[in-house]
C-alpha cells in the first residue's frame, strides 16, 4: 500500500505528562512537508537525555511528547525540496542538524548549525508545530526526532544516510551515544597517539569514549566508575586501569595524580555531574592537560581556581561529539560496516516498542548500557 | 676593579616586613656558586605580582626579601658549571626557569620547567637559599630573582641572553608583563587573523595581549577597562573598540555579545579577578570562543555552568604567555630591535631605584602603565 501522501496511523509511546510512564498509542503522523522526510523508525534505543526530560527538566509547555533521538529507520517519503533521501534508503535521524550551508557549517571550528532547535523549545519539529496527533491533539516532536513511533517526521537538515547494508537495529546507536563519546576524545579532547586517559562515567558515552581514546592510540585508559561491575565491559573498549572512588578515601583526582606520577594527559567527564566536572579537570596533569565536558547537566555549576587554568590546563566541551552530525553518522555508520567501530558491544538488552518501560526502569537502575527496541520490522 | 669572587656592597630595596615601605639599604650580594650569575641590574620595572607579595600575599616566611623581578642587565661574573654566560653579556632575568634538559623544557606543549621555583617557595633563590644578606642577615630572592637591587644572583636557568644593543631601561619590561599578555594572545589563545578579540583589563599584560591579537591579524579588538583613561593607550597598541564595564547597567559579556552578534573569538581576562574570569568566558561566541586567563589570583574561585563549554567553548591559560622563559625571551627582545614590538610606549615613568616607593604608590592607585628604575649607570 502506498502511504505517500497520507496520514499514517501507527503505534508509538506517548509521554502524556511529566513524571508519568510512557503509554503505547495509535498516533496519526502527517505526511512530510518542504525540507522533510517521514521515516519508518525500525530500532530506537533510550537515552538518558529521554529520561531527563521526562523526570527531571519537565519543561512546562513539553508535553505530551513523543520521546526517543537514538534511532534509525528507512524512508518512507519525502516532502517537497527533498532530493539527498528517496523511498528506502537506510537513515539515522540525529537531534542535531546540519544545513551545511549556514555561518557554522562552513566552519571547521564548530559542528553547530542555525537549523537546530533552540535551546528554548527543544521539544518541537520546528517550534511550535510537529507531524504528530494522538486523540485529536498535537503531539511534540522530542529533539525534532520522536523515535519512540513507527513513523516519524524528520526535517532533512536533521537525517543522514547510511550503508544500505547496516543493520539498523545495531547502527541506531550511532545516532546519539557513540558519537557523543567517541567524538569527545577524538575531535575535542583531540587524544593523542601514547597518551595517558582517564574516563569518568562508563555508560554507553563514557564506554565509547574509552573506545576513542583507544582508536586514537592513547597507551593506558583509567576508567573510572563508582560500579565496578562496569568494568569488564569497559575492558572490552580498550580500558587498562580501573578506579572505583569508593575503594579510595582521598579525592579521587589525587588518585589518578598519584597513579600517573602528576595527572593525565586527557580526561573525559560522561557524567554529567559538577563535581566530577572539577575532580576530570584536577586530575589532569597541571602543565598540559585537556578536560572535556560531555555529560550533560542544565542547572548544576562547577567551580575551579584560576590558577587551575594557569598552570596550562585547558577546559573544553562539545555536544554530539564535536561531529559535524550528519557527515559524522555518515562517516561513523561506514566505520562500523569496516569493522572499525564497535557497536555491538554496547547492546544489552533487545526488546520492542511496547516493553519501552522496562526499558526506561533498566536505565533508571543502571542494569543496562543500552537497550534497543524494535519499533517496525525491517 | 675586578669583583669577581668577592663579595659585592651595593644599594638595593630592602622588604623587612608585609605591607612596610620597602627601605633602601647596603646589601652584600655573595659571589654566584654553581649554576649562578652575578648580575648588575641596570633597570627594573615594578609589576603587580611584588606589591602582592608585599600587601596581599604576605607568606608568613617570606620576609625580609628583595623584590623585584621585571628588569635587565650586565653580567658580572659567572660560577662553575656556566658555559653560556660571560662578563659583559646583556641578559634578562626571568622568574620562570627553562633548563633546556628536563621532561617538561622537551615537550613542546608547555613551558613548565622543573627547575622553575616551587609554588610553596617562591621567595627563595633555591629555597631556602640566597646570595643576599644585610645587617648580617640573610635577605630572600623574590621568585629567583630580586631585581630591586644594584646586583643579585640568578641561576642559569632563569636568565636570558639579550642582543648587545639592547636598551636595558626599554627591554627590562619584556621580562615578565609584555611576553605574559602579547604570549596570551599569540602563543595561548593562539588568536587568528580577521578574528575578533576582548582583552579585559589594560594593565601593561592587557595592553601586551592588545598587542598580541593585533600582531596575530585581528582584525577588531575590543578593550575593556573600568578607567577610560586607558583607552588613549590601548588605541597605540592597536585595540579598535573600548567599553567601559561602568557605562552599561547589563552585564558586560550581554555588551559583548550584542556588540559582535553573539560572542568574540577569543577573549584575555587581564585582571585577575574571578569576577572578570566568569565574564570573559561569556563574551566569547558559544559555538568556538576561547577564553584565556592571564592575570593571577590565587584564592578566588570561579564558577560557570557545564552547558557554558559543552557548547563548544574552551577555557585555558598559561603562566609567562607559555614561553619557553629563556627562548622566548631572546626572541622578544629581537622583535623589539627589528621594530616588530612595542616597548618604549608601555614606559609612563622613569625613576631611581630611591624613588621606588614612589613607583610603588604609582602601581597601587593605577596611575601609571610601567615605572623603569634606573639601578646602576649602564
Amino acid at each position: 500500500m502506498d502511504t505517500a501522501g497520507k496520514v499514517i496511523k501507527c503505534k508509538a509511546a506517548v509521554a502524556w505528562e511529566p513524571s508519568k510512564p510512557l503509554v503505547i498509542e495509535e498516533i496519526e503522523v502527517a505526511p512530510p512537508r518542504v525540507n522533510e522526510i517521514r521515516v519508518k523508525i525500525v530500532a530506537t534505543a533510550v537515552c538518558h537525555t529521554d529520561l531527563y526530560h521526562l523526570y527531571e527538566r519537565m519543561h512546562k509547555d513539553g508535553f505530551p511528547v513523543v520521546l526517543g533521538h537514538e534511532a534509525a529507520g528507512i524512508v518512507e517519503s519525502v516532502g517537497s525540496g527533498v532530493t539527498e533521501f528517496k523511498p528506502g534508503d537506510k537513515v539515522i535521524p540525529i537531534f542535531a542538524s546540519q544545513c551545511a550551508d549556514c555561518l557554522f557549517c562552513k566552519n571547521p571550528k564548530t559542528n553547530h548549525c542555525v537549523q537546530t532547535w533552540s535551546e528554548v523549545r527543544e521539544d518541537a519539529l520546528t517550534a511550535p508545530d510537529s507531524r504528530l496527533s494522538c486523540k485529536g491533539k498535537k503531539i511534540l516532536q522530542f529533539l525534532g526526532t520522536s523515535t519512540f513511533s513507527e513513523y516519524t517526521v524528520i526535517r532533512k537538515y536533521n537525517l543522514a544516510k547510511i550503508h544500505p547494508d547496516a543493520p539498523l537495529d545495531k547502527v541506531c546507536l550511532i545516532g546519539c551515544g557513540i558519537c557523543t563519546g567517541y567524538g569527545s576524545a577524538v575531535n575535542t579532547a583531540k587524544v593523542e597517539k601514547g597518551s595517558t586517559c582517564a574516563v569518568f562515567g562508563l555508560g554507553a558515552v563514557g564506554l565509547a569514549a574509552v573506545m576513542g581514546c583507544s582508536t586514537a592510540g592513547a597507551k593506558r585508559i583509567i576508567a573510572v566508575d563508582t560500579n565496578p561491575e562496569k568494568f569488564e565491559k569497559a575492558k572490552i573498549f580498550g580500558a587498562t586501569d580501573f578506579v572505583n572512588p569508593k575503594d579510595h578515601s582521598k579525592p579521587i583526582h589525587e588518585v589518578l595524580q598519584e597513579m600517573t606520577q602528576g595527572g593525565v594527559d586527557f580526561s573525559l567527564e560522561c557524567v554529567g555531574s559538577s563535581a566530577v566536572v572539577e575532580s576530570a579537570l584536577l586530575a589532569t596533569v597541571p602543565a598540559w592537560g585537556v578536560s572535556v565536558i560531555v555529560g550533560y547537566t542544565r542547572v548544576q555549576k562547577f567551580t575551579a581556581r584560576p590558577t587551575d587554568l594557569l598552570s596550562g590546563r585547558t577546559w573544553k566541551g562539545a555536544l554530539f561529539g564535536g561531529f559535524k552530525s550528519k557527515d559524522g553518522v555518515t562517516d561513523m555508520v561506514q566505520r562500523y560496516m569496516d569493522k572499525k567501530l564497535m557497536v555491538d558491544e554496547f547492546i544489552t538488552h533487545n526488546m520492542d516498542l511496547g516493553q519501552i518501560m522496562e526499558a526506561v526502569e533498566l536505565m533508571k537502575k543502571a542494569q543496562c548500557i543500552r537497550v534497543v527496541l524494535k519499533t517496525s520490522p525491517q
